[in-house]
């Protein structure tokens, strides 16, 4: 029996999460799905964030320390190139890792593979905001010890991170040595053709200094490419009972080191603290990024890891009251939910002027790039919980504005054209009509512009920064449109947000929120009358805007009684779904686009997505129509797609149709539903899962920054609440006993609308109204066969695996 | 005074072009475009290339040795690659170079910066096929010679080319040495970012053989990722009276030479014959093919070098009397015509089942790939005058089947989808969609299979690979396209011939070309019953390609009265052809395809060259008004549109403007139009003048077989008369003195269309009909500011040069 099947026979070869409404814990490791526990467990505070890599540092799938903003860049390549084809790649780099710490028993390494694993468990305290590992490790020698590592990223110092690392001798004294160690350009091991994964780059980091002292180590390395600096320490603190231990420090270019040996006598703990400082600049130099690694470092050790742990909960504690949702009747549910919004929080509450990525800091997926899913998914959670992340987040947008004009105006069009995908702010995709012919950023970003405004009152914010981003975004639509000879205006040539077509004419998404757009930099200019100018608005630009708005073309075919996708969307045949085998989603690894785009089939959601955020400009009927017709053709190979139909599902009565795609937006992460989740856990789809709770059954939305609440209560959950945060003031919402309550916490009135009434409540005054009787969901659509949503089972298969096995069978 | 500018001095810096109706020659030497003049003077046999370097290699733009079908491999990059894009790029191979003779005049290089080139002319007879070199040089040194070179590649003796070289002292008793080379993996010094440019590869050729023997060296190499290899050998024949000279060959792995030196005295010249042979193969061993060298070089001293220049005119006296088109009038146009002829000819002739390249094997531009303009526009001009040339070609194209119908299935598609770009039949093209999208590729192919077997009667083709190429490109017709609800069939999501439209659906010239193929497969598989139920064509299918014809969709705007050049692109903006400056065209490299596809703004001819090929489905009031329509947006940045616009210019009555056009396409390579003949010369556009001859004025169509003429005579030619070879038979088409002459040369009679009138002509009895009267040309429709047709002028210039000029100064 060789040691590796005694460890697995010990722990089981897949791990278990048990069902924990604050918690998510791993009982038992799981070899072959370590990179999804990386991401899973991963720690962030939006500015620094570390992989939930195991302490020993191997075996893993990908070593991961990323800081927010920190990229190499690299010449991205063309078999053929064109004019205003991207020039650069830019990918998130691995910095110098800090989590590292190996022990060693009597000679021999902790090692997963190694000896006898007789418990393992990690779990992470949505609460807290520690990741807790816990292990009893028999080595093959026969010494039995017990570790236990407690780590944060901590949100009240921005650049500093945390390790309490426990280790206790259990039957008999043993002798061990810890080695705890700073490691720049690791290797990894792990590569991939799937386009959605990163690009690898090797060596990335050019050493500048180390530096070793007491227990301290400092390095830094500049990249080779951007030319940006990192300086990254860490010290440590030793608390044992009993006789001293050997210290050892030691650093090389890439390499740095703290060793301690000593003998452990069992009920005798020794706890290491491993205190990490990171920092980064494009100007400084590395010895001024040494001084403030230095100072974080003695800030840290003074707070020590207890008083970080406190901070970090004080945090926390005040994030879930603007922030917790709650269901009951799911138990599952309301812990994804939560897990859902912690990692929104730890992802951004620190951000400060930075991008959020698709994949937060959480791993390497997509390059670390930022898409225009922040603004249209993540934010709006955001913006009605943490407004101020919100404000640094457009902040960030704000800043690559010098970028995105230069763009515009090598693309020959006027005002700002913003980046499909961007750490620094250049566009960074090399396939262009799927990329810079996406010009539904700009709308996303200007759509997030408007409702943090409205949302909180931001006077600075709009006329500043705010008002700049829809003034350039609204020069964009009007020089990309244009109006036909009947006076309407149309925006050609464009890809919306279904990746599964592509250079159309008119997408009703695109359009509509462009209209907003428009008409929101015309009220903005008009607010802002001065600042406007100074922007060069004038009379002429404000009316062309508005004309645009109002004439903005929406296609709709009156025959089929539905909206086109865009002008020709249903002028096409229908994806052959009955030809295609469960094994060909997803469909964009299987076909080409060549095929994709000339036919009826959406990868997500579209003109569904329209529905929502511009609900406003479709009838009940409309929406019922469209949602039946698309839901038949939308396979759903992007997870930026469940959520978005659970929110129409839920508004047009499918609410059992709701449930299901809320949970498979919401499971997407802990359940592994794409498959991907080792290249870090989906943010867009975790923010989506509370929007298909708040938009879905809260029956939330803000058009025209009106609250409005069409609430609806499925049948499997007995009580939902969520709060909102909405200038200054909460507004809780409770859905529970046939019946729907509003109630402020806070000074002032909050106004609503709750079905078609308007109401105002105050602390004072909550206001409690029966919630609507919906008739039942008797006729739900059909999805293309085998892409039902992802209903997930007791056994942790989901639907697509199950239809797979289904199709295969022949049924 | 410098050796440089002496030499200039002496010859003019800007070589002279005289006017000749059978020879280009070139008086004097342009430094700085010796590009354009290894183009013009390239010589091959459709088998093997030779540029026209100067003798002794240096100065050069790029020097090129090229074998029809060698390639080397390279996989394609792609910053995002995406299913289906291709895999691998291919490039021709600048094989080793035999073209290289060296001279040493007491001790001094004879090069043509140093010293003083008295004289220097080049001059290419079209009749010989031979590259004659004359020039006198005076060394600093003061010494004299007049070197003669003659160069061929043969016409017979497909893997040969010959030089002969010829030194003589002029004022006194020179020493001379004589370096004659073979040199593989030359250094190129140019280089290019320009993306119809090529592929640069170094080091392309592994040395396998090299052997030196007599005055004989053979090497052979073999490439790097195709794997095909190539033996080259030269042998050498010295006439000299008087004393012997020294002889010395030696050859390396990359390397051979011959070196004689001797004393010449003055009116006593050497003349050095040097025998090149090729022979290449992907299977064969290298001492195979060196015993193949050795083979052809015997047989080449055998013929020597005037027994080859005797058969290139026999053969050259053939090929003419089938071919020439005589022009009257218009000096410089007839050498222009006859310059493109004799380059078709020698591009084609010994091709014998390779492709035939964009550049012939003139230069390395676009890589040295074929291209649709292959079926589409040369294939028509040599059907009429070599058609066993055609069948080679269109035999390549079958021989390519299995790819195109592995591609198709890669794709999701039935049948073959012929490559956009290739040499070896793979698709080459990094950038699908202009390329994969575009399969009208496959149209073009059926089109010229159509037109081979309508002019020739060759069953054989006809039910052999002429059946298939109809057959799997039906497939693909009915596997892309859809019959919708009214039971109209489109195809959706293709890219027409005009490459700033993209994607689009029911492009007019892709529905109407693959309506002629599905008709034509139906027709041919009816004929060949037997074999195209070999090839599984049943009822069922025959059935389904006549119901995809016959309904074929073309949109037709009635409002507008004009065909769309696609569904939706009336629908778009005009291009901003006033806010365009002469210096932004070719747009392509100046404004991104994000913005040039959702604008009308036409590259090349596409509505109006499905105007041309399918003539048939257009009245002639369509006819007009999409004529004037399209010129009004196209900026002819394809060297692929001018001559189609001739064509339906002429068809409409603007004879001026017709001219104009056919002027353009004659003198797209004589004079540099498109300032890159350097490249290679421009196949398409010269068999598009004699299209625009023969199409245009000659009102030739042969829609459904038919021979049909509606000859019209520009006021500026007096006389034009052409030659069309029909099932054995030679059809003379003379306009003249107000009216025609259809005359037959050879058995049987030719049945024509002169009109509306069915006449039928035998050598005995021609038909002579007055020129239809045509009222004039009042109102020709305009072009693009910039961008009318490029009228050469006395001086050199041309329109686009002359219209910058215009412009530039505020005209």
């Amino acid at each position: 029996m060789t040691a590796r099947r005694r460890g697995a026979a010990t722990v089981g070869r897949v791990a278990d999460f048990p069902t924990d409404p604050w918690v998510l814990t791993e009982r038992g490791i799981d070899l072959d799905a370590l990179g999804r526990g990386e991401s899973l467990f991963a720690l962030s505070n939006g500015h620094l964030g570390l992989r939930g890599n195991l302490d020993e540092g191997e075996p893993r799938h990908l070593s991961g320390t990323y800081l927010n903003g920190f990229y190499e860049s690299y010449p991205l390549e063309y078999g053929e190139r064109g004019f205003g084809f991207a020039e650069d790649g830019q990918v998130v780099v691995n910095v110098t890792d800090g989590k590292l710490i190996r022990l060693q028993v009597e000679d021999e390494p902790l090692d997963v593979h190694r000896g006898a694993l007789e418990e393992h468990e990690r779990s992470l305290d949505f609460r807290t905001g520690i990741l807790t590992r816990r292990l009893i490790w028999r080595s093959a020698g026969g010494h039995r010890v017990r570790v236990t590592s407690r780590r944060l990223v901590s949100l009240s110092l921005r650049s500093v991170a945390a390790i309490s690392y426990e280790v206790e001798a259990l039957d008999e004294p043993v002798r061990i040595a810890l080695q705890s160690n700073l490691q720049a350009n690791e290797r990894q091991t792990h590569s991939t053709d799937d386009p959605r994964a990163a690009h690898g780059l090797q060596d990335t980091l050019k050493p500048c200094l180390d530096k070793a002292n007491g227990k301290r180590v400092v390095l830094a390395h500049r990249t080779r490419n951007s030319g940006l600096a990192v300086a990254a320490g860490m010290d440590h603190v030793i608390e044992q009972d009993g006789h001293d231990a050997s210290l050892l420090v030691a650093s090389e270019e890439d390499f740095g080191r703290f060793t301690l040996s000593t003998e452990l006598a069992p009920g005798k703990p020794l706890r290491l603290s491993k205190f990490l400082a990171y920092h980064w600049s494009g100007q400084q130099t590395v010895e001024w990024l040494r001084d403030q690694v230095d100072a974080s470092l003695e800030s840290a050790r003074d707070e020590g890891f207890a008083g970080l742990a406190e901070s970090q909960r004080a945090t926390l504690d005040r994030f879930w009251t603007h922030a917790d949702i709650e269901i009951d009747g799911d138990d599952e549910l309301q812990q994804a939910l939560r897990f859902a919004m912690f990692h929104l929080a730890q992802s951004s509450l620190r951000g400060e002027g930075r991008a959020l990525a698709a994949k937060g800091l959480t791993g390497t997926g997509y390059d670390g790039h930022a898409f225009w899913d922040t603004e249209a998914y993540v934010l709006p959670v955001l913006t009605y919980s943490v407004p101020h992340v919100v404000r640094g987040a457009l902040e960030w947008r704000h800043s690559t504005l010098p970028l995105a004009r230069e763009r515009a105006a090598e693309l020959g069009l006027a005002g700002a054209t913003l980046p499909w995908r961007t750490i620094h702010g250049e566009e960074c995709s090399a396939y262009w009509p799927a990329s810079t012919a996406a010009f539904h950023v700009n709308a996303g970003v200007a759509g997030a512009v408007v409702r943090y405004i409205t949302a909180t009152g931001d006077e600075e914010f709009s006329a500043g920064p705010g008002l700049e981003l829809l003034v350039e975004s609204a020069r964009l639509w009007r020089s990309l449109g244009f109006h036909d000879d009947a006076g309407a205006f149309h925006l050609p040539g464009v890809t919306g947000p279904d990746e599964y077509s592509a250079l159309v004419d008119d997408n009703v998404y695109t359009n509509l929120t462009a209209q907003a757009n428009l008409r929101a930099a015309v009220a903005a200019a008009e607010r802002h009358g001065e600042e406007a100018t100074a922007l060069g608005v004038g009379a002429e630009e404000r009316a062309a805007w508005q004309a645009a708005a109002e004439a903005m073309h929406v296609p709709f075919d009156e025959a089929r009684g539905l909206h086109p996708q865009d002008a020709a969307f249903l002028d096409h045949q229908t994806w052959d779904f009955a030809g295609t085998l469960p094994e060909d989603y997803p469909l964009l690894l299987h076909y080409p686009y060549v095929l994709l785009y000339a036919r009826q089939v959406v990868k997500q959601s579209d003109l569904v997505l329209a529905m929502h955020v511009r609900g406003d400009a479709f009838t009940a009927e409309q929406k019922r129509r469209n949602f039946d017709y698309y839901e038949s053709i939308t396979v759903r190979d992007s997870s930026l797609s469940a959520c978005t139909q659970a929110v129409l599902a839920a508004e047009v009565g499918h609410l059992s149709l709701a449930m299901d795609y809320l949970r498979e937006a919401a499971f997407m992460d802990v359940r592994d539903l794409a498959r991907n989740t080792s290249d870090g856990v989906h943010m867009a789809s975790l923010a989506g899962a509370i929007i298909a709770v708040v938009a879905g059954f809260g029956g939330f939305r803000d058009h025209g920054g009106e609250l409005n609440f069409r609430p609806r209560l499925p049948a499997d959950i007995e009580r939902l609440a969520f709060p909102l945060t909405v200038r200054g003031a909460v507004l809780r919402v409770e859905l529970a006993d046939g019946q729907v309550t509003y109630r402020v916490d806070g000074e002032g009135s909050i106004t609503l609308h709750h079905e078609s009434e308007r109401i105002e409540v105050t602390a004072d005054a909550p206001a409690v109204r029966p919630l609507a009787q919906w008739p039942g969901d008797e006729a739900p659509p059909g999805q293309p066969a085998g892409r039902e949503p992802g209903v997930v089972r007791a056994d942790g298969s989901d639907a697509h695996r199950g239809a797979g096995s289904r199709r295969s069978s022949g049924a």
